[in-house]
């Protein structure tokens, strides 16, 4: 089956199955069917089972597919075995904090070099690069993902020069505007811990 | 106007209001109306009407509120003045990094103190303790809002002992369940990154 062949409505829904089905037995003897999935998910019973079908062709009636084969297969399809690569600036805790995470690389990310105004080495195995490295090392190296983690200040300025290198799809922690061809996922975890708080009230 | 008078679904957007107007100018003579906001965050205007004025009352026909007046109600509404505190339990380069951003303070939260099974000092000026007070702390500052940012396979064992001493609401970054009287707040930083990479290829 070929990777390209998967639609990206699809492809934007496997991280969800994976990071569902890495909590499940993953035995020899253990199956998981759609209609599992789908309920302990929240999603529609008709949509698993199209995604899983397009991502690994049939279960088997009734006890559906093999979970361990079914992660194999959406790794694999993730690019978890190829990671693509990303970079991030800002390398403050918060920074450094995902540089150094590894459970990015199971969903085929790995954020390969950390970039700031004023770098400081790091217990982590991850290099930190000064900001006047970035252009070069995007362009020699492909990068598409930038990821934000500088304060709010200097966050468009991280921006602009990102979309100036080559990058389509950026993760900010701090507000940013982006051209139309570029996605952006606007992170805001203050919003988050405010919604926790309303809610404890 | 009484706080306990906003209905809680009004109390749960008001974050998102603030953390919008705090980017517009600020000067006396600055006045932003709902359209405007319904506009920007993309909400229907009607509820951005609904909301503000059960927030802050009528705006000034045609031109609406002064930003830097309906800033300050919301903050009051929001209990910025008065914050409420909070606990996180593990104190890793992640925990670290949100136990020490001040941005959570204009929200109303105050992470008051970090929980650590090996707690190491930090550069930070918020304590970190050892589990073992963990209760005590909780019981004598009647905590309700509890933080997760311990590795996966300790999450669950955090979620419980938060439960047990009378946290109602949870925001962690690692998968748990709690019972259903209690506010569960998942976040996963793994499948953001991985739909921004969807979304590059």
């Amino acid at each position: 089956m070929e990777q390209k062949s998967l639609p990206k409505q699809t492809l934007g829904r496997l991280p969800k199955y994976l990071s569902y089905l890495r909590t499940q037995p993953q035995g020899e003897e253990d199956y998981i069917s759609a209609t599992t999935i789908a309920h302990d998910l929240g999603i529609g019973e008709v949509q698993v089972r199209k995604d899983l079908h397009a991502a690994s062709g049939d279960g088997r009636p009734r006890i559906g597919y093999q979970t361990a084969q079914l992660i194999e297969r959406i790794e694999v399809l993730l690019g978890a075995h190829n990671p693509t690569k990303a970079v991030l600036v800002g390398t403050g805790k918060l920074g450094k904090a995902l540089l150094n995470y590894s459970g990015f690389l199971i969903f085929g990310v790995d954020i390969a070099a950390g970039f700031d105004l004023h770098p400081v080495a790091d217990t982590g195995d991850k290099p930190i690069y000064p900001m006047d490295r970035f252009a070069a090392y995007c362009r020699e190296n492909g990068i598409k993902i930038g990821i934000i983690t500088v304060p709010g200040s200097a966050a468009q300025g991280v921006a602009d020069l990102m979309v100036e290198n080559g990058i389509t799809a950026i993760w900010s922690f701090s507000p940013v505007t982006v051209p139309e061809n570029v996605f952006l996922l606007q992170e805001n975890l203050a919003l988050s811990l405010a919604h926790v708080k309303m809610v404890a009230r």
